[in-house]
């Protein structure tokens, strides 16, 4: 007999040789059902995978991200059966399972796959998971698997198995179809329901752009039809929302070749945008007591040695910028922390003054290869909503709280209503890796712990995660199509404040080390704009939008009118612009519309006489005829529902 | 007989071989008595010089910079002797004037002379001065010239004369004194009265490290004695009014060695202070229809190859930027104006959108040797309130206009009463010099011209100063202690848009190309705020202040009072803070003088019973006891008064 303890603590006995489904079964049949992947003392093994020792087990369904990993990697088997009977002679390299999906990448001798051919591939991939085949792992010797793929004449596989060591290789089969594998399938084929491919793209081998281009069929699968559909909904919904393609039509942005990649030029709409986020953040910053500082955007290399950022990222980013005829070195800046800390190095303070909390709207620059770029999620220079805060180690409660609920009103100001905490914690078994004393990390971790219970926050810890300078606590918002980001992090910090001898006199009189805090609510502005703008899909909410509402004249005889509106609402501080054009008021709805402006205000010759305006709201439809103070109203009662008092 | 032509036109007969003070008797009586130095035929002469053909003559006072440029220079000469005198053996090398007085770099051969020695060295330059020697030119064969130099063992006069051409060598002599000299003296040495030495420095033989290190003495004189006070007074208050000192004292921005030199990190009262500036303009921006854009602050060095710049300035800058692993090249942006040009060009433009008015507070970074680095004047990053107009050629007048009415504006509200405008046009001799048509020219040059004269501006015209891509205006301001200060450009450019292909389609359906205006109204913030603090000695006007009032408690027991005024003053958007230590009311005060805060409020038994403050406006005492309601519209009256609507 054997000893299986589950996640819950439980501890069962179980005849030796025991597969993870027959423990799924002595639970329920209900889970057996379901269960289509699991993890026996930290690895991933199949379902059938007999057990022979005591240890700990973990079962997947399709709701775990391990399920999913099983269900994709299992699907990718089948897209190489597929193609195999498809395109005879097809030679497979490697087929993972991703975030969402999988892919595989084969070499097609001279042939092409498009999306035409991809109903014909599907329609086979389902015809292979109907016949609900098993996979069966089997080890196999180096000499009779190189053998097996040289008969093939697949040098991919050969070059793999090259690299292996004999005794640890396996080969998986289903049907009449073999793959060299490492494990971790769901039970057998039929479980797959729904298939779609996705795309095709080139791809060099190993990812050497000297190697042959394969071809990278991408796909994903569902156990579900259903599932599918959603999918696929979800897919055009975020393409919809992408932020690209948003930022270009609502011109907030743009980039250009020769200023350079991943270097966004803000356009006024979007420079406007920015400004609104960064005033309303800073208004609740300074009501939270932090100070403003400007920095500049580079700093002597010295500065990053004596930070250890240099030692760390130096080789990775920008390069140094040397001078004419000096020796002098200088590196863009890829953070504040380093030029805050001279900051709080200009003069000495005492326990009194504490805490220091400097913030700085700081553009930074980080080398990011160029195809790693995209939009404005991963950008070369971007501009952090940072501070530092520097305290006594008895100050970090207070500060951590007073941390969370401005991170907690910004998510709330910003219609993001969804979201998780993770606090990271040192791995207790080694604290030779963190630099700190144990009494300053307990305080630290405790101060964290109590911030995030206290504050009611839906967190998780994970042990071991923190950095080795310090404990900290990230925030992961869902968006409106449920895709997970993470924004807003709060980190200590022992490390800068021993590499720049900070200091501070106590109640003691003795000179004492400051604990640093690193906190960004949004993390950047650009990364946050872009997720922004995928949750809303550009609708903002009314108080951050570029144009709050559009003046449309039903003919060119009330321009005046509309003009003599428009300055009555600059009065109210509502952003407006006028339509005055010589064109139908459907086609200026329609515009205005898709220019996704909250309010269309329609004036004729009704409500020139009467002083009104005709207020139609964004994607909802006729709200009414109303003054112009009332409709102020309607938009202040808007605004201060969704803009939150600090 | 001659025909000398004076600068008010008017044209005299002198027989051949007249002097210019012979001119200047000629004149009046008074003239003559003045006259210390001419001009003819664009040649700076000797007021003794014969004039042997007809000619344009200009003569000079002391109250003209070349007036006093002669009497500097020729003190240079009274130094000299003195040193010989003094100090035999010193080797004289050059003794030039300069901005503001005159020095001589010597070869002390080993001796040393401090401050101790300076009164000694001015009375025996007084006593040759009263000697009335007069100033005597005469021409000397370069064989002659080496020889006399070569008796007295003077190696750099010799080295000096080595680089001239025989017959163009010329002594001067006067008393028993004589160097090698091109001319431009005073008459005698009589006109010497009040002599201040002011402190020496080391300086290299011709400025190179790796010649001999050689004693430099500055001094400076003046024709009464009257005139040095006034000067020494000046240079007192200009010392205690240095922005390098009073940017410490008010906490308003330090350096870092660390950082690097030339690159300001602002403290929270300096980045305040920034940030009022900014919105300042901002916001008259806005109302003049700018819109605000954010764009990095690298760009590949493709971009500064487009704009011209990185042929111009490239070796001399801050050298490119390379990535890790591409082949790319950034450099750090020296100025916005290619930035923006993208920008224009992210779309096309049809002429009933323009104009297009960009504007973007952009630090940039421009390479500084560190010798030249001078607290905020001269830096190595600065933040530019940058703005670019992209305007069809008949739009030049009204832009040119609207531009000085907001640079008046800025100087107006700024307490910069005292200014100047300076208009350069291109050379019409050489057209050839400059881009863009003649038509454009006379259109863009009419349009500053038009402006300046209709805006009332006290402006000179400067032909020839243009720069080749546009004619510009400039203004220059007086501050308090009289010195004149760079602020403010306006500049039209006909290149860039050329350069960066930018085009807008006109009313005739063809495409055309636009203007450019680039414009700085304050130039530099961080220059303008070392002006400001400067001009101002740290009391800038109330609405800027970083801190417009302080609330003082008579003791520990109206701390609460203190408090609550504190919040009521909040609730006016008063900046003010309290100081309630264990101090007397006296030390409490003197403090906030120092410090500078307009208004000091003090809170004791009186005032908490009556609900009223004790008033003391900085540096000119009581004001009366009010309610905080009053002081609130005693506040708003004065910041009205100073900040002007616009």
């Amino acid at each position: 007999m054997i000893e299986i303890t589950l996640p819950d603590g439980s501890v069962k006995e179980f005849p030796k040789n025991s597969t993870p489904m027959d423990v799924a079964k002595s639970i329920s049949e209900g889970l057996a059902r379901n269960v289509i992947s699991a993890n026996f003392n930290g690895t991933t093994v199949e379902t059938v995978t007999p057990l022979t020792t005591d240890g700990n087990l973990v079962l997947y369904t399709w709701k775990d991200d391990e399920g999913k990993k099983a269900f994709w990697h299992s699907s990718a088997h089948v897209l190489a059966q597929a193609l195999e009977e498809l395109y005879p002679g097809v030679k497979l390299t490697i087929g993972p399972a991703i975030d969402h999906g999988f892919y595989y990448d084969v070499d097609l001798g001279g042939k092409t796959i498009s999306e035409k051919d991809f109903p014909a591939i599907e329609q086979k991939m389902l015809e292979i998971a109907k016949g609900k085949y098993d996979y069966k792992m089997r080890s196999i010797s180096k000499a009779d698997a190189l053998d097996y793929y040289k008969k093939q004449g697949n040098e991919y596989k050969v070059e793999l198995i090259e690299n292996l060591e004999d005794g640890t290789i396996t080969f998986c089969d289903h049907s009449t179809f073999t793959d060299l594998c490492r494990g971790g399938h769901i039970p057998n084929t039929g479980i797959i329901k729904a298939v779609k491919l996705l795309n095709t793209a080139g791809a060099y081998w190993r990812g050497n752009e000297n190697n042959k281009q394969l071809t990278r069929i991408y796909g994903v699968s569902f156990p579900k039809q259903k599932e599918l559909k959603e999918y696929l909904h979800l897919l055009e919904e975020a393409k919809k929302r992408d932020h690209r393609k948003l930022g270009k039509e609502l011109e907030l942005f743009t980039f250009s070749h020769k200023v350079g990649q991943g270097l966004p030029l803000w356009l006024p709409k979007g420079a406007a945008l920015r400004e609104r986020l960064e005033n309303f953040l800073k208004k609740a910053q300074k009501k939270a007591g932090y100070e403003q500082v400007v920095s500049p955007h580079i700093g002597q290399k010295e500065l990053y040695v004596t930070s250890g950022h240099y030692a760390k990222y130096g080789e990775d980013s920008f390069q140094p910028i040397h001078t004419p005829h000096e020796g002098e070195e200088f590196l863009l800046k890829p953070m504040n922390c380093p030029h805050h800390c001279e900051i709080y190095n200009a003069r000495p303070w005492s326990y009194k003054e504490l805490p220091k909390r400097y913030a700085e709207f700081g553009t930074v620059y980080r080398y990011e290869q160029s195809g790693e770029l995209h939009g404005l999620t991963r950008v070369r220079g971007f501009t952090q909503d940072d501070a530092h805060i520097f305290c006594t180690p008895d100050q970090l409660d207070d500060e951590f709280k007073n941390v969370i609920d401005l991170v907690l009103y910004v998510f709330g100001s910003l219609g993001f209503e969804n979201f998780t905490a993770q606090v990271s914690l040192r791995d207790p078994d080694t604290p030779e890796k963190y630099i700190g004393s144990d009494e300053n990390w307990e305080k630290a971790e405790n101060a964290i712990i109590n911030a995030a219970k206290e504050k009611g926050l839906n967190y998780v810890i994970e042990t071991g995660e923190a950095a080795f300078y310090g404990p900290k606590l990230d925030f992961m918002v869902k968006d409106a199509l449920g895709r997970s980001w993470q924004l807003g992090t709060i980190q200590v910090d022992y490390n800068l404040p021993e590499r720049f001898d900070l200091s501070y006199k106590g109640s003691d009189n003795e000179m004492h080390r400051p604990v640093m805090i690193h906190r960004a609510p949004f993390g950047s502005i650009e990364r946050f704009v872009a997720i922004l703008l995928e949750h809303t899909a550009g609708n903002f909410p009314l108080w951050l939008m570029p144009e709050q509402a559009i003046i449309l004249s039903i003919s060119e005889k009330y321009e005046k009118y509309a003009e003599k509106v428009l300055i009555l609402l600059e009065n109210y501080e509502i952003r407006a612009l006028t339509d005055n054009r010589n064109e139908t008021i459907g086609k200026k709805i329609r515009e205005a519309e898709m220019n996704k402006i909250p309010y269309m205000l329609i004036v004729g010759e009704n409500e020139e006489k009467e002083g009104t305006i005709s207020v139609r709201k964004h994607s909802e439809g006729d709200v009414g005829t109303l003054t112009v103070d009332a409709f102020a109203k309607l938009v202040e009662e808007e605004i201060n529902r969704t803009l939150k008092q600090f």
